[in-house]
């Protein structure tokens, strides 16, 4: 039996490879060595989506109280919860698993691994089977990765994995890492009543968002009376009697329940016998070309390829190479601007060019910003701190980011502006509905611009 | 003293046609009988905004206790709320004025009345003076109407601007017409803990709708207990003893604390002289060409030309009027596909052309639809009820609706979609963020498509 396509990772990249290759009339075969979803569905975006979500109440309930317009109490059951999360991926990963039988893609458990020209292996308990493809699809998505000293026990210093299956939600923590996996998760911890301390080498929260982005959620995490320490370096931290301890090059010790290591992640490209078929790699990044490819008939997607850690880019990668496999286009891979969303409150979103980047890039460059607090959608949420930012270039919207209460809701409409390079006639076309915090943007778009200096 | 622009009614239409007019450079005046805002800001969506945002945590407890991953109790203090809403919007009215101020728009208050050929009265109880133009916007708005035994006595029987001006919530509420303005009042009486009867003569709730869209509604509602009362004439609503006593034509009685009539808003358009200087009216709304023109340099946007009772609608028409008005452009109006949103748990958003309306217009049609419960977001708010659908024409997105959990999130979005016209391509050129409720809308686009049969 020869597939069509195999795909190796059933994360957002892969299972989306294989359902699209499907849906083009390929035979198609699934490889996947623990449960259909990746790291996404099981154990990053959607766990942590559904803690925010089940929390959401305990941080209205707060806004709304310091207005003095609400009181009471929210408890949520961390255990209850849980299983809640429990059963909802369960349910997930049933209907995938349903929606590729009814495709006829085959589902292969297992590990895959290249196993000569046009051949994979596939090892599972009960033995290892070989399987024929005419193309590959590697989509093997990425895990945590640590600094020396960093690494979790699994005791009380724990990696995101550890942390999202965890039975009890500590009453302090500290995170090392103030990216957004960090953040989402230190947010989670807090609307649960946990002392967060979170700890970076970087000057500022966030360092992947713009700079003023990083100080308006440091403000709000400061209100929150958060110990955020900037510019300091771990030296390590273990588990000592039953408590996480964390030590500072400085030589300052910080002592919590739990730590959560969140520095980064890293491909999961070992091993399976990339470098033998004379795959290039860089820091364990498959490296393609700009169709995607790895090698002849080879593709690589999503994290795995290391171009962008997100989902959703992923799965347009996927998209792009079963359409190619099919034979639909032969032109190069575009992504279009990607955006990225920090989920919470305050969220974050970005997409483009952000004004920073512009700088750097020597592009001519100009922002328009709004602050939220003029949005009647977040004075009805009494959530008024944070801003929308445009960055324009050459007359064009070329980026923007955004702080502040449900920013998310600017993601898409930002995402298409920025990929039509919207100019300031275009404004005036499109109708935002009143009241919406979408208007947020409008009025971003329609405000004064500043010329960016060098 | 000449004014280049004149603009009578300072509501979201006339406000924006003043402010956009200033910003041309023309020599603006503003004239407002009562508060800067109109309906939208001081007796419509902003105070009801305020409203839902404030009870939003009942909403979300609510949800995540029927899973019972939450408990608690939280209660908004309705004394409390309303001067909230007080304060708020004497802070915009006050901000508004000082936009005016520093465009150099004058303001005038009292009852502006045309006078002549190129001349406005404005009276106050200072006495009147007379106003020079080149040209004139009327923007008046709208008012609550009423049919015969349904109008408002201030007791019990209310008006929605009586409503929003009451000192505290009933604890039971008869809502007359169950259009969107009554269905978000009654949302948030009902988050009051409010007993809630819905009386309307059509077959469904939501009438502008989808048919699907008020069954979704109705199936909502009737979960929270809500008496739908739907084909029922009333014959009357009175206050007796202090009760809201509602008569239908069948002769049964309803009482409750208060009645909310909502039946519909028409313009303010009576006894201000347009009939006298010729200016055609139908159904009280200001007839105008295609370029909102109603005479010789009068235009008329928003309410009070009844094309759309939207502030969206009337704020896009004063920004068209005052380019025109500045010599911007020359081209009729185009206002583009029109956003509306009905705000609460859950949220309807309707843009473009409805699956019933273009079975009407015998066009072409195909629909595709997503349910909510496929959503990770609408399941991390436990709050899965509810669908996305897309109607087509000619391979064209043409229409979208959706109701339920947080669905004007896509609004804006969809509203460009329609915009552009998008076609299957299209679907895969934009990345939308994961995981996002905004991704229910791209399931949507890429669900399979039913042909409306006829």
């Amino acid at each position: 039996m020869t597939y069509d396509l195999v795909v190796i990772g059933a994360g957002p990249g892969g299972f989306d490879a294989a359902v699209a290759g499907a849906g083009y009339g390929l035979k198609v075969a699934l490889v996947e060595k623990d449960v259909l979803g990746g790291t996404c569905v099981n154990r990053g975006c959607i766990p942590t989506k559904l803690w925010l979500g089940a929390t959401s109440a305990i941080e209205e309930l707060h806004n709304q109280s310091k207005m003095k317009v609400a009181s009471g109490e929210v408890n949520v059951d961390f255990t209850a919860l849980q299983a809640r999360v429990q059963k909802h991926l369960v349910g997930t990963r049933k209907a995938m698993g349903m929606q590729l039988k009814k495709l006829g893609v085959d589902l292969l458990e297992g590990i895959g691994r290249l196993a000569g020209k046009g051949k994979i292996s596939v090892e599972n308990e009960d033995g290892t089977q070989e399987v024929d493809y005419k193309n590959l699809v590697v989509a093997t998505g990425s895990k945590p990765i640590f600094f020396p000293g960093l690494e979790p026990d699994g005791e009380c210093v724990l990696d995101s994995d550890m942390f999202l299956s965890m039975d009890s939600m500590p009453s302090s923590l500290i995170v090392v890492g103030a990216g957004f996996i960090g953040l989402e998760m230190a947010q989670a911890a807090h609307r649960f009543g946990a002392k967060v301390t979170v700890v970076d080498a970087m000057d500022r929260v966030a360092p992947l968002e713009d700079p003023e982005v990083s100080k308006a959620l440091r403000s709000v995490f400061k209100r929150w009376k958060w110990d955020i320490k900037l510019e300091e370096r771990v030296s390590g931290v273990r588990t000592v009697d039953g408590k996480a301890v964390l030590t500072l090059e400085s030589g300052e010790q910080i002592e919590a329940d739990k730590a959560l290591v969140a520095v980064g992640r890293g491909p999961v490209t070992q091993g399976i016998g990339l470098e033998e078929a004379g795959i290039e790699m860089q820091f364990n990044q498959i490296q393609v070309d700009e169709n995607l490819m790895a090698a002849k008939n080879i593709y690589a997607i999503g994290d795995a390829n290391g171009q962008m850690q997100l989902a959703h880019a992923a799965a347009h990668q996927a998209h792009y190479v079963a359409s190619r496999i099919a034979g639909k286009t032969d032109a190069p891979y575009e992504s279009g601007p990607i955006p990225s969303v920090l989920y919470g409150a305050p969220e974050v979103m970005r997409v483009g060019l952000m004004q920073n980047e512009a700088f750097l890039t020597d592009m001519d460059c100009e922002v328009s910003k709004v602050q939220l607090a003029a949005n009647p959608m977040a004075q009805a949420h009494a959530a008024t701190q944070g801003f929308v930012k445009v960055v324009w270039s050459g007359g064009k919207v070329v980026g923007v980011t955004a702080v502040g209460h449900e920013v998310s809701r600017l993601a898409t409409t930002s995402t298409m502006i920025v990929q039509q390079g919207w100019t300031a006639e275009d404004i005036y076309k499109t109708i935002f509905p009143h009241p919406s915090l979408d208007e947020s943007l409008l009025m971003a778009l329609k405000a004064d611009r500043q010329k960016v200096e060098g």
